[in-house]
């Protein structure tokens, strides 16, 4: 069996909090996603997925049968998506959907495989190696697996790599084949990818005959890399560095596709620049913090120094001047992209729930190139505020815009924000967030950990066990949690006597001053950025942490122009918000009253035990007569009302699920 | 001679603020609009105004040449705007510029002929008369006169009156003529709008071999009762009465014009409802306010009761839940239009120049209605600030765009914001605001004074001197004034001993509580409205008034969500604003302290004497803790901290005078 750099089937979850999430995952999002993509959802947009993957089959059988007779079909371009009228009315052998609907399923089997890797569930895996079996049979005789051009006409595969997503389809058909792989041992459908991925390497490369291009959405990088690292082929190596070093070179390629294409508008492509000389987060968020996430790849697997220096300078770019509080990113919904520095608007933002997901595959990278909390910090914080927003508590809604600010009002009438939404949404047609979340929860272990010979890193405290070879001997180290509730952390670590060892254990930067830990009698033990590593480990040893989850005001950097004057709430890792239901509408005439006074409440409103908090404010308005009576929007100023008031905040991603109503994170001080 | 209701040549205006206005716009407007309209203006985007007139006159003399024997151009569509690459290219037989060209020559003739009465120049009479010639040769036999279509193809005229404005050209056209007429009794032109109006009243009507449309830009209604009141003729009228009563009817006309059309715009054109039952202003505003203009006149015109019902409630709609503090409206670039009520923001707003200067034409129709200073305070606030706003001190730079709110680096970078500029720009290809200034200044006489049989109404205070003939005798009426520096007015009446004359003097709502008047003595006075009508003159009365310019600070509903704890400073009529220029940078950080201590200076800076306000304030910010090191963007909130300040605030309508900076109307309280 391949190997992996930490093996998801070595970690096993058992906590409270994300168990219950995985649960949710693997009970109610993952059947509801095989119905979407088998078009049995009513009231969703039909997906097409698996109608196209058993049309192109179909056509593939046909092209077997005919043999040379066979005429293939002439590209016909279909648009970016091509929907029938009604979903009775497709016909079985057209493509439909998004260029980029192959995906779903690939997004889909990834899920399918994490959840497996733990949780074994023969239906599920039936149901699964059906799937495959289609999908499989969609392959073309030469490995090309995109259905998109396989209905529509092959003789332009690979010439619109800048908007079609060909790329984008074999990157996610990676991961999903690894994902399944590792749970269950088949191959069938990595194999599939690889001659996917072993055509592609056939068509792009720096010999003259070949394309010498690259992903307009990238993640095909990270895929490749980490098909290299399973299978250990290098050729996977060298096509996705090939794909990255060949990125922003000029006369840049997707201009070379589109002679009309504006210039100016390669960066939305993370293409207007060499990568090793980019400094600044742009363009279409997830399409970057995906590139970053092969970068740092790359920077790890090659030890490329200069690759490395970039994704410091681009992490520092995103975290220093274009990250919101909840762990957010990509301020606009102009091309779901980045804006410029400081500019964080909350109520018009895009913050892409993909987004903050790509954001954490892009920490996860940079902590196996260097552990430190700089890159666990943010990736908690994404984790529990930003992406855990995108999801309904009953997993059948989902936000792709994770405002910080909603005014329901403004959603509805108001084009510039109907981006934004006031309520979770039924899965969409093109429905990249959804799975996403899907496949992050269920393989949360990933992120809680990494490891490297003899290290284990802890980047996420959740109840778990993991078990690590060192030299020889199976070391288990068993934690006991209860984030985000409580800050107090049991570990235990067995059978590492005799063994090089050593336990790396993040203190987060919320608790750095605060925290306390006991236990460490015997051992070896030092702080490097963030992390505490211990060694000297007997064969059963117990560790006690405390990181209190105190509460307190953050306020954004002055530039900041959208936030001047208010601060959010947090409470360790996590953002509170105000929402309507508890404190009344009109939030923003809310002010937090200093030296704050918070106390902490209990409620199992949600279903489950969540912390809020009651602080201490004023509810103020202007109060003044009227000037002229010539227009009722405005009276001179007499002086300020302010009535004590106790407000009451929630935590941010719990917002929207007791129905509509405004929310706003930042409150005035 | 044909008569006007309150007829501009009896108005001259002897005013230090505002012939300096007019001086500008004889001086530097209009010649150098001249040069646009005649593409001579390098650094400007040509125009082809001329150069499509004359395309159409040799087009024309070509046709009469040949007789029967020419067969015209066949339409050919050509944009909504089509320029050659470079200007020296441009072909002489073809169209060039926005479909709506022409009316940049009827909006330069107006202009000239509102200067003309009261500035007489030869010369530039005699470039008119020139460019009079130039337009009416281009005029079809049969009155037609639009040279998008005489050049395009005939064939398809009102073919889409959504879009092709050539109703609004008509308009416009009109405007012009009846100005330059009024001017010089020179009717050539007059004729022509005629003629064409003739045209266009054949092609219109409820008839059933005419069409059943309506401007898809409104003017036409306006212009058309101007024209019916200065001819008598009552086609005209009739033809005004048919666009007004049509429109909005179902099935939508714009609907069958354009079958692919999304039925939920028609909104856009006010075209969604019939106009008696419409009650809240939407859509484009300077389409909404023109369309309300031609109402208004109707309801005077017609005595139509349900009309003036409605544009009460629409005049309602605006002032009472769409109006900036500085007289501007259209909250959003998107569609140039109104947004919801309350919906406000101060940086992304349109605020087009154009949209105010439409609302003063809306005001002023309604006081022909019914004086009430309900219309004439909003009048007189958008001319002092946003339509002032639109012009550079210099009357070579304009705003279309005069955002309540500016951060130049946002307007750079933020396509959300790239209609906002942060200085005024050249001449514009589609340049309706500059014109649509130099008209409104140059005839500031009729928005000052209207009158009825009897009675003067004064609603601008400004130094002038009205004629107006009661039963027989020439009454005389001096005022002189220094607003909006001072608030003191002087007033004398001559020759109105045994005459019904009226004076009926508005009282500004800002200063209804503090003003004084003397000279009552032995007249019959009383107040209604907001205006002070006083009657039984002798041959020679003086009055003074005092409006006290004090200042205040003035707050925006609470519902305005943008302007929370808030608020804008004025004195008198006019909004001030903080400038970077005088206040450095961050503007967001000062917040005024109550109760307000305001003290004024002067400054000569801006080249005549400008009152500033010097306001006690704070600069605020909040200090605190770096949270964690793993953003710089956030840090735990420990205090506020507070320096003592002395803010400067200058007029509103004089920012970006100095170079680019922040600008600022709110400020927090």
């Amino acid at each position: 069996m391949y190997a992996d750099v930490c093996d998801i089937n070595n970690i096993k979850i058992d906590d409270d909090f994300w168990s219950a999430k995985r649960e949710l995952i693997r009970k109610e999002v993952i059947p509801y996603q095989w119905d979407i993509l088998n078009d049995r959802v009513p009231e969703a947009e039909p997906s097409f997925c698996m109608h196209n993957f058993k049309a192109a089959a179909a056509l593939n059988k046909k092209m077997k049968d005919k043999g040379s007779s066979y005429e293939p079909p002439k590209y016909t371009f279909r648009g970016f998506a091509v929907f029938p009228d009604k979903r009775e009315e497709a016909k079985d052998d057209e493509f439909y959907g998004y260029v980029f609907q192959d995906s779903d399923f690939a997004k889909w089997i990834e899920a399918v495989g994490y959840s497996l890797s733990t949780d074994p569930d023969p239906d599920l895996e039936k149901t699964a190696d059906e799937a495959i079996d289609i999908v499989c049979a969609a392959q073309l005789p030469n490995g090309y697996l995109d259905t998109y051009y396989i209905i529509n006409g092959m003789d332009k595969s690979f010439s619109d790599l800048r908007d079609n997503h060909e790329l984008y389809c074999m990157g996610h058909l990676i991961e999903g084949a690894i994902s399944y792989y590792k749970a269950t041992g088949k191959d069938k459908l990595l194999n599939a990818a690889k001659r996917y991925a072993d055509f592609v390497s056939g068509v792009f490369g720096p010999e003259e005959d070949k394309l010498h291009g690259y992903p307009g959405h990238e993640i095909a990088e990270m895929a490749l890399f980490r098909l290299y690292e399973v299978t250990g082929e290098e050729r996977y190596r060298e096509l996705a560095e090939y794909f990255i070093n060949e990125r922003g070179k000029k006369p840049y390629y997707f201009e070379k596709e589109h002679p009309d294409m504006d210039g100016s508008k390669d960066f939305y492509h993370q293409a207007h620049l060499p990568v090793r000389e980019q400094s600044e987060a742009v363009g279409h968020a997830v399409r970057a913090v995906y590139l970053y996430s092969g970068m740092a790849d790359m920077a790890r697997i090659c030890d490329d120094k200069e690759l490395k220096s970039a994704c410091e300078r681009l992490w520092n770019s995103i975290v220093d001047t274009k990250l919101y509080i909840t762990g957010a990113i990509g301020a606009t919904h102009i091309g779901e992209s980045f804006s410029f520095p400081y500019d964080l608007p909350n109520d018009t933002v895009y913050a892409e729930t993909c987004a903050s997901i790509g954001l954490i595959f892009f920490a996860r990278r940079m902590l196996m190139l260097h552990a430190d909390r700089r890159y666990s910090d943010i990736m908690e914080l994404a984790l529990y505020n930003s992406v855990l927003s995108g999801i309904a508590l009953d997993g059948k809604s989902f936000f792709y815009v994770n405002p910080l600010e909603v005014l329901p009002e403004a959603c509805r009438k108001d084009e510039r924000k109907e981006h934004v939404k006031p309520v979770r949404q039924k899965w969409f047609g093109c429905a990249c967030c959804p799975p996403n979340i899907a496949r992050l929860i269920s393989s949360i272990g990933l992120y809680a950990y990494t490891e490297n010979e003899h290290t284990l890193f802890t980047h996420l405290y959740m109840g778990s066990t993991v078990n690590k070879n060192v030299g020889g001997k199976e070391v288990k180290v068993t934690v006991k949690a209860s984030f985000p509730n409580s800050g107090t952390v049991y570990i235990t670590v067995e059978n590492a006597s005799d063994t090089d060892f050593t336990l790396a254990l993040r203190i987060p930067g919320w608790a750095e001053d605060s925290y306390k830990i006991s236990g460490l009698e015997g051992l070896v033990h030092e702080e490097k950025d963030g992390y505490l590593y211990i060694k000297g480990f007997s064969d059963n040893t117990a560790i006690e942490m405390d990181f209190p989850m105190t509460s307190h005001a953050v306020f954004a950097d002055e530039k900041v122009a959208e936030d001047c004057m208010k601060a959010a709430i947090m409470r360790g890792p996590v953002v509170y918000c105000l929402e309507e239901n508890d404190n009344g509408p009109a939030l923003r005439m809310n002010r937090l009253k200093l030296p704050l006074e918070i106390s902490e409440s209990h409620t199992d409103e949600f279903g489950f035990d969540v912390v809020t908090l009651n602080v201490k404010s004023v509810r103020e308005s202007l109060t003044g007569s009227s000037s002229s009576g010539s227009s009722a929007l405005y009276k001179n100023l007499d002086s300020i009302k302010a009535e004590e008031k106790t407000l009451t905040f929630i935590p941010y991603c719990l917002w929207a699920n007791r129905g509509e109503g405004e929310m706003s994170v930042y409150v005035r001080v």
